[in-house]
This record gives C-alpha cells, structure tokens and sequence, in this order.
C-alpha cells in the first residue's frame, strides 16, 4: 500500500463542486472514476478544500491509497489521459508518508478572488473573474481589510448553512494585486468558514465602491451576524491557489 | 456623419476570424449586427488586423461612419448590450476625425503569443494558450529571436496564401515574460504578413526545444522559402494585443 498526494487544477464552472455527491459530476468523483480506469483498484480521493460548484482551483490537493506501487510520473500521465477535455488535470503527484492527510496536515489555505473592475464585460474572462461596473477605491478597501486580518469570530462572514462547530478563524494575510483591470485579492488561513472569502469580497466590494465606511468591517465582525455583512460574491471569480504543509 | 472608432475584445474561438464572410459568424458580422440593432443604421466596421479563426484580441480596433451623432458612452452601452453572451466586447468609444482609419493609420501593431510549458495541460487555460511539453530553454529563443528584429524579408515567414505584395517587414520589438509555466511573448510592428507571428512562434519553439540551433533563424530568414521555417502555431495562443496611431 502506498499514499499519494496529487495536485489539482480545475474550471470550476464544469462541475458541480469538489465533493462526491449523488447527481451531479463533481471534481471528486471524475478524479476518483479516472483513477479507478487506469488502476482498476477502487480509491476514494480526499480534497483539502471542498469548493464549492462554479470555484476554480489552480493548486487544490488530494491523497489517495493503492495496493499497487506506481512510478509517480506514470500514475500523473495516466490519470491525466482518462481525465483529457474533463475540465480537470493534475499537475503533479508524489509518494507521501502515510501519516499525510491532505485535509487535515494542512497548514496555510490561500485562495484567490478576481474582479474585473471596469464599464465593458471581458468575453476572456467570462466565467473567470467578477465584472464589476463601479470603480473601486482600493485604498478603502485595504482599510477595511485590516480590521478582518488575525483572530476573529467569523460568524457574520459564513454561510447560514456552514457546518463548522466553531466560527473562530485566523486570517494570515490579505494582499491585493493590481493588474490592468483586474483586482485580485489573495487571502491566506490556516482554514476559512463555507463562504468566507465570497462574503468576505461582497463586503469589501460594498467598501470599495463607497457605499460603506472601511470602519463598518469591525461592526460587521463584532455583530457577529450574517445579515450585517455584504453579500456573498459569485464562485467564478475564486480560485483555490495552494495548500502549504 | 460621424466617424467613430472602438476597441474590441474577443474569445477567437467563438468566430470564424475578423473578416466579414458569406458563411460562418464572424467579428466583424457580429459587431456590424449590432451596430444595426442599435442605429437602424447599415455600416461597414473597418478593423485594424484581419485576425484569423481562434485568434482572440484583448485590443483590436475597428472604425465606422453613422449619419446620426451618437453620445459615445451611449453608443458604448447600446452596442454591448446587443453583443451580450456573443464572444466579444466593445472596451471603448470616441469621434475621430474623417482622417482615421483603423487599418492604413496604424502606426503600430502588438501581438501576443501564450505558451503554456509544463507536463500537465491546463483546464483553465484551454483554447487559451499553446500547451507545449518539452521544457522551452528561454535564451536560445531570445537569441534566436535577435535575427528576427529589424528589417527583412520574411518570406520564410508568411504563408504561402499570403496576399501581401511585399514581403518586407520591420519587427520593431520582441519580448519575452515568463510568469510561471507561462511563456507570452510579444511582437511589435507596423505590420504583419499572414501567419507572421504564429510561424516565428512555430520556429522559435523549435529552437527552444533544442532541436535547431538559434543561428538557424538567420538561414531560414535569407532562404526566403516557407518551407525551412517551423510549422505554424495554434491560432489559440493569439492575442491581438493592442494598435497604436
């Protein structure tokens, strides 16, 4: 037996989200079908950020077990071949200690979110960032976005339907990246909440366009209440960036 | 009468090229298609670079002639809004004088061209950028790329349906960026023969491959025979960059 870790990427808007699920062809299920037709063994792949339907991943990580011992470049040339036109590829895979769990020995999530900023849509673009109409003021926003950095109860930037026990979360980093029109925003945790960085964008967005004062993120978090914060952001414009252990 | 000129994105591979044609969707259609939607008005949009099918633009220019006087912003809204979910987008309006042509008064044109250089394809990046396998040594290219510059007859380097009179062409500029697994290279001149750009990219991957020494480059270009060239790459890894006047 051995354990592989593999690295993803993926366009998000060709499934139906990271997990395995009933209906519906996720990124789970197509890796674990494509590993199954190379090594006619039967391995459950386990994802270290469940993203949701519509999020794209540049570095998402997996591991899986099998009985056979598999030359690293062999595996990554077959799996890939059952994967062609399926709007997923790894890009790389490499023989891990057992004790690896690509969930739970990570360390540093950092995911990415893109916003067009500008009047006219981008067809390049389409299903790849969020077009936002408005000029945004980053200065604003990198305000607002030091109130969000550190320890902090997350309860008004999760989702109503998110499962986790506790809302505490440490944000690492922001950092935002100007390039021509496109805005993206890198957020660095150990873990977030379901929605975190969506919700997290939809405020700062509201921030940006001047509708709200910077300051009113430290309200936002004190309330502790989803209904304080901005709206959740569109899944195309994130991207799951990498995993560090 | 007023003459207005626009630039326009598109996705190449939602059009079968710039050029107006009896069968097949083209840019040019499209964009002319709209226009009339919106003025009830029939004009002829001149562009500057008759991109071939796939080739996408992240600043083409095209130019046309209304009988009624548009407020630009308003042309700019009400052309989009009939090119919405069709594969391109107008990023700008403005009057120009009657002395404007998009084409004849270009003083110079940019091209961009995508090499994706990894093992693994790339979901994100499909019919975006030339997947290439083999890893491309960057500065044989540029040395490669240094025969290229200035004036010459590149008859090697057109295609063989090329409708050009004359052969001669000045490559102002070629640069190179590499951003991770991605190799963009850029081209700058007043004008460009059929399938210039792709063939020096289709020769110039030969060389980075290893397989042809860069003073090859400076033979093929005094062969002035298409044959010793490198053959033509993907139309996708395209990007008609920007025109400057």
């Amino acid at each position: 037996m051995e354990k592989y870790k593999i690295v993803i990427e993926y366009k998000g808007d060709a499934f139906f989200g990271w997990q395995s699920q009933k209906n519906g062809e996720t990124v789970q299920d197509t890796i674990e079908n494509a590993l199954t037709q190379l090594t006619k063994e039967i391995s459950i792949v386990e994802g270290a950020g469940r993203t949701d339907a519509g999020v794209h991943a540049l570095g998402q990580v997996g591991h899986f077990i099998l009985d056979k011992e598999w030359n690293p470049n062999k595996l990554l040339e077959g799996i890939n071949f059952y994967l062609r036109n399926k709007g997923v590829s790894i890009l790389s895979v490499e023989k891990v200690p057992n004790e690896f769990h690509a969930r739970f020995s990570a360390r540093l999530r950092t995911y990415r979110y893109d916003i067009l900023n500008r009047r006219a849509s981008s067809p390049l673009l389409r299903s790849k960032a969020w077009h936002v109409k408005t000029p945004l003021n980053l200065d604003s926003m990198k305000e607002g976005a030091t109130f969000l950095l550190g320890t902090h109860d997350f309860s008004s930037f999760r989702a109503i339907k998110c499962q986790s026990k506790r809302p505490i979360r440490t944000l690492a980093n922001i950092r935002f990246l100007k390039e021509g029109d496109i805005l993206s925003t890198f957020f660095e945790s150990k873990s977030f909440l379901h929605n975190q960085v969506r919700i997290m964008i939809g405020t700062l967005k509201l921030v940006g366009e001047g509708k709200w004062n910077p300051l009113r993120i430290k309200t936002i978090l004190e309330e502790k209440n989803r209904a304080e914060a901005g709206p959740t952001a569109p899944p195309y414009g994130l991207y799951l960036t990498r995993i560090d252990y």
